[in-house]
């Protein structure tokens, strides 16, 4: 783990580069924001720690009124359990005994659900819980639309509760109902056929539940860009939103309910870079590259710098076009730069530098860094 | 950091995934066939730490002959000289007090050089040297065909080498020359006209310092695509490979000398990965994704696995295709794959699990990863 890049109370200009920043007035505002949202439409809100990896952002979601929090690897789990998180959904299926006595010893002391979409695995983790006498909560993961995971919805996933039902230390509690490809749909119409199209599921999935006379207690899923079709479905009752605490670039273009570009939340989440040389006058190069940003989803953008554009990147550096309505560059100078992608990019630092009027006022290490067991 | 992944003696099967491995005698023949090629040729290798952040492989290069490491990043050079590495280059800029200082830090235990294009940069590291008392390595970075950093070839270069052997407590050494962007062009003329136009830029600057009496002892850049076109121009004495030691798949896409794709490496890095869920009988999904590989040069391919397929990633999981021609998949069977970028997937993972013949022989923390100060 790589020290802190800079002591609380010093200026922007004082940190260190590359360095995570978060713009804490922008974050908080998005914190609170989601909850009020949620709470207006009635559903809970377990926010994804995949996003932010930190239990000291888990605990300030937990404090203003999220129900828990969501992860997707066991790692991750072990961090936020290790932090006093005492109630954690695995928003994915763990395969393996390994992992899953792993699992089972955080359960010893908190919460712990998990996905299903195979039998197979239904089985293992009950055995390893019935060993270490715990209990796992059970979700079924049901296919809406991504084909990623999930088993299809109705009878197969019905069968499947069942199956949950009838195995000792697992308590079923409902449906993993997310549309991941969903969430960055270019339109609103889009992203509401999408989820038109995972509500269906869940409904044709609830009646074969109550059919079966199979109590369905949560329907949790959603993500940033569609969460307020999720909440006011009338089926979802818990929404799994991760992005929307520091937004990125890939979810600033897709398009907000006006058509006009999607701006529900505020980039919080920045990676401060220095111009390290000037080779020419309309070509400065950042300290900053695909080591300390995700770019799979596009170039990172310039936050406060009219005429400067990245137009490049490589492993340990980003090219910018300086354009002419840019202001003179010089070497040294510290810029913010906003990523493609926050989960990914948050996943290469260590250390968030929350930054407030200027001002260094939190450093929060990133523990579930690189946890991806 | 992480816990490793597996324990020494373990067997594949047991590496909890995802891991990332290097397959031990792969990776040796890549070592010593690299070495075998400079001596042949007379110049000297400097392998890029930039490629493995690790003691462990700087130490076994340098027991074969190589002239010590290169790394891009302050960060890197300590994580190196903590480990004894004696003779370190920065090819890179260095801007900002607070760097100088730590590598003037490094500078009182070991030998370090670094790069120059603009003179701030040569006064502020002058002064710094002085303050602790130490001798910078100093080399002029020309622009050579690749538009990121470096000052023009010929009279503007020979200009900052004299501002070097000028400055107090820096050593002019010689030229960075570097042609990144010609590592991956397609085809081997290709590639041959980029470093032909390099090796133009060098002869010109070494005219011009030859002319103005300052003595050039190094000429040093190439990398895993070009390198045997350095090695053979009579300019360049000093190679920067990095990824020969891996291979990914960015390398193994483009054409070698015969314009059959480019295998003068072996693959030799994989990441290990878990068929976590099998929702049809097309469709497998992988327990790994943007957190254990980098995809912005493209998927990963699969090792080993005829008719299978990546075709979608995501932040924790892989999609593929199961073809006709694929053996039947299990749940929670073990996989290796081959990442599209060696580089920036090394810096996302904790631990190199080192295999031979079935089972983890050796476990190597990456030191320096996240050192992208």
């Amino acid at each position: 783990m790589q020290s802190p890049p800079a002591e609380i109370g010093a200026s922007v200009e004082e940190i260190d580069t590359p360095a995570l920043i978060i713009d804490l007035d922008a974050f908080e505002r998005n914190l609170a924001k989601m909850m009020t949202i949620a709470r207006e439409a009635n559903v809970a809100v377990r926010p994804h720690a995949k996003t932010h990896k930190c239990p000291e952002i888990a605990r300030r979601q937990i404090a203003l009124g999220a129900a828990g929090q969501c992860v997707q690897k066991v790692g991750e789990a072990e961090a936020l359990c290790e932090a006093g998180i005492a109630d954690i959904l695995v928003s994915n299926e763990i395969v393996g005994d390994a992992k899953l006595r792993r699992l089972a010893r955080l359960a010893e002391r908190a919460t712990i659900g998990l996905c299903f979409d195979a039998p197979e695995q239904v089985d293992a983790a009950s055995r390893v819980a019935r060993e270490h006498g715990i209990e796992f909560g059970a979700l079924v993961e049901i296919e809406v639309g991504m084909e990623r995971c999930g088993i299809p919805a109705g009878a197969p996933a019905r069968d499947l509760a069942r199956r949950i039902t009838d195995a000792p230390n697992l308590r079923f509690e409902g449906l993993q109902a997310y549309h991941g490809r969903a969430q960055h749909l270019p339109t609103v119409e889009e992203r509401r056929q999408a989820i038109d199209g995972a509500v269906e599921a869940v409904r044709t999935t609830l009646q074969a539940l109550s059919a079966a006379g199979l109590p369905c207690a949560r329907v949790t899923g959603a993500g940033t860009g569609t969460f307020r079709l999720e909440a006011a479905s009338g089926v979802y009752n818990e929404l799994q939103v991760g992005s929307y605490i520091f937004m990125d670039t890939d979810y600033a273009r897709i398009a907000g309910e006006d058509g006009a570009p999607y701006r529900e939340f505020e980039h919080s989440l920045f990676v401060l870079s220095t111009v390290m040389s000037l080779p020419t006058a309309d070509r400065g190069i950042m300290d900053a590259g695909l080591k300390s940003f995700s770019a799979e989803k596009g170039l990172p953008w310039m936050r406060d710098a009219a005429g400067l554009e990245v137009v490049g990147v490589s492993d340990e550096h980003a090219k910018l076009r300086v354009g002419p309505a840019a202001p003179e560059l010089r070497l040294g100078a510290k810029l913010m730069m906003i990523p493609g992608h926050c989960d990914p990019t948050v996943n290469l630092h260590d250390w968030y530098v929350g930054v407030r009027r200027g001002y260094v006022e939190a450093l929060w290490p990133i523990t579930a860094r690189g946890a991806s067991r």
